[in-house]
């Protein structure tokens, strides 16, 4: 069960704290990732250079990696980057966006896996089972599987990576290999707005660097997320006016109103 | 004339089998394109490394090559993608952003035409005029020249490369060098909203990938753009509120108010 | 004191004019940037390809550089266009997103201030305090320093660098090294925007093409970010309605709306 305070005072000091988010992220995602962590109230900042990822790294309060849009120059940096972070031990989180769709994400993925050691990994159903079974295949970006089938490879992926791992869709999960917790909150129309998911990848960063539980965190972040696209659904008539909902929606909840609206 | 009949049964194609579209587009675009082919139905992937583009392709209904932020790089990752994609029969889509603008520009838009063979060109007036007459100079992005004026050169464009040619202006145009259709619906408003001309060529792509004829895929795909704008600027007070309604209409319009809305 | 006949005159030679800005500017921006030049009727270019930046900033009415998600290649760009729109005689605007947050980003714009001799440059507060003093420390993107603290930093980097020096915040304030001037509009929720500033930058660069009178050209500009943001957010629950209220500001607001609302 989601410890209501604790979410609560998770959210409370994101507001408070400002994290610094490192994003390495998509270029789809990017403007939509910083309104809402800014809208949360955290402080992102995307940087991809050789040159100055692992210092930005370094500065952040979280290092959030996603290989969207990935290629050979980026996924060098996003290995410097993670390897820093990770070394002076600090928070990754990883986003497999795409994972299973081409052998060449796939390998990636399990590259910053195997040399980062991300300490969270969240990706839709068809990338957790990917990552765990070479033969799913995901048709692009858009998961085609129910989380529901997911929570099985989400907990092999968890005991192999030692990770935390993170599935989101209709129902979310949150799995450390053993326990799993689910957040139920939602809109069928949030997977109609680009980079949600990979959004909740930057929230989790968000969550978890001012909440040294990082299972807590990861969940106190999807639920966030879950309940935003909830309320801000109610008065949206489609994904873009969901869009601009949503980030309202985070920069107004209350604490309250989040630990009140959130189920499981 | 445009088929009322198959206008609506291509639209709904494109909601019941979601064709994924491979984009290799530019920065500006990449988000609203994608929240544009959720809307309507289909499955937007951004992929442009060279390691992976291929592959990509060729799980993808339909290729869009858009050259709006391109550099060596990405064109030879776009060349990469576009020869296996026609090599294997598929389609193959091009927006030639700029065209006229810069050197770089028109010479790289011909080298695309020449080594991948698009099926279908989209641009604006600007843009369709530079590619067949060198002495057009593009000022940007933006179209200087009505679509009206632009009708002859499509014509010699599409005879020359062999692909349906797509011009978007106040009037659009589709032409295959001999026949000539046109959409009149739209808003004044649009070209006030970056990228929604490259919006409307990932939407040609995806209604290409679920109809084989594809000087009707190209009408379609425009028709439900001008629509949509048009009764998306009926709401919207500037062009903020524009893209945000544009998005819902996209999502909320049926198969039947398309049909009956459109204009020619 | 703004004088307000010519900031009205400005502003209807922007929408008049539509002058060419061309952007060489970060993936979180470039969106945004792109419609709200749009929407105050400039014509946005965004271009970066060592092939074609000279061509393209040669063309423009002002070249934007933007250092928020630079990297070598795209450094190299930024100089060569830089140097080519300098020597010819062109305006140059340069916004040194984060730095002092990494030595990287200290180094570049130093670099392009250096070679690049930039007519104007704009950042928020801990930035132009962090171009003059190496001892203060950007946390990433975000200000963390008011903007009266770096009057004096801006009047000592004016009088290096010989740029025109502006400093958004609560209060925006130009200097040309001598003479300062204010604007107080604004709302709280800007900040919450990603990428206000950096579209501040590209308005300037808007402004400038259009007034030979550069110091006034920057103030005329952010009186119409202060402004626009300030109306805007009359109307708005949060920093997402924030951002679709100020793209139909910019697009709705007459000079004279404009003229009687700003503050100093």
């Amino acid at each position: 069960m989601i410890n209501k305070d604790r979410l609560k005072e998770n959210f409370r000091a994101v507001r408070e704290k400002s994290p610094l988010v490192h994003n390495i992220t998509n270029y789809v995602a990017m403007n939509f990732s910083a309104n809402a962590l800014l809208a949360a109230g955290a402080s992102p900042v995307m940087a991809h250079a050789a040159d100055e990822v692992a210092d930005m790294a370094l500065i952040a309060g979280a290092l959030v990696i996603n290989i969207g849009t990935l290629d050979a120059a980026w996924v060098e940096s996003m290995l410097k980057a993670g390897k820093a972070k990770h070394n002076a031990g600090g928070i990754v989180v990883l986003d497999p966006v795409g994972v299973g769709a081409t052998a060449y994400r796939t390998e990636t993925a399990w590259k910053i896996i195997d040399e980062c050691h991300p300490d969270i990994i969240r990706g839709n159903a068809s990338e957790i089972m990917a990552l765990i079974n070479a033969d799913i295949k995901s048709k692009g970006v858009d998961s085609s599987c129910s989380s529901d089938d997911a929570v099985e490879s989400a907990k092999m992926l968890a005991a192999r990576s030692g990770a935390i791992v993170v599935i989101s869709g209709e129902t979310d999960y949150v799995t450390d290999g053993s326990k799993v917790e689910s957040i139920a909150n939602g809109s069928p129309m949030m997977p109609r707005v680009t980079a949600m998911g990979c959004t909740a990848s930057s929230m989790v960063g968000a969550f978890a660097a001012v909440n040294p539980d990082l299972f807590e965190a990861s969940l106190n972040a999807m639920a966030l997320m879950g309940v935003a696209g909830e309320i801000a659904a109610r008065n949206s008539s489609g994904p873009g006016s969901l869009l601009t909902n949503f980030v309202d929606t985070l920069y107004n909840i209350t604490e309250e109103e989040l630990a009140q609206t959130v189920r499981q």
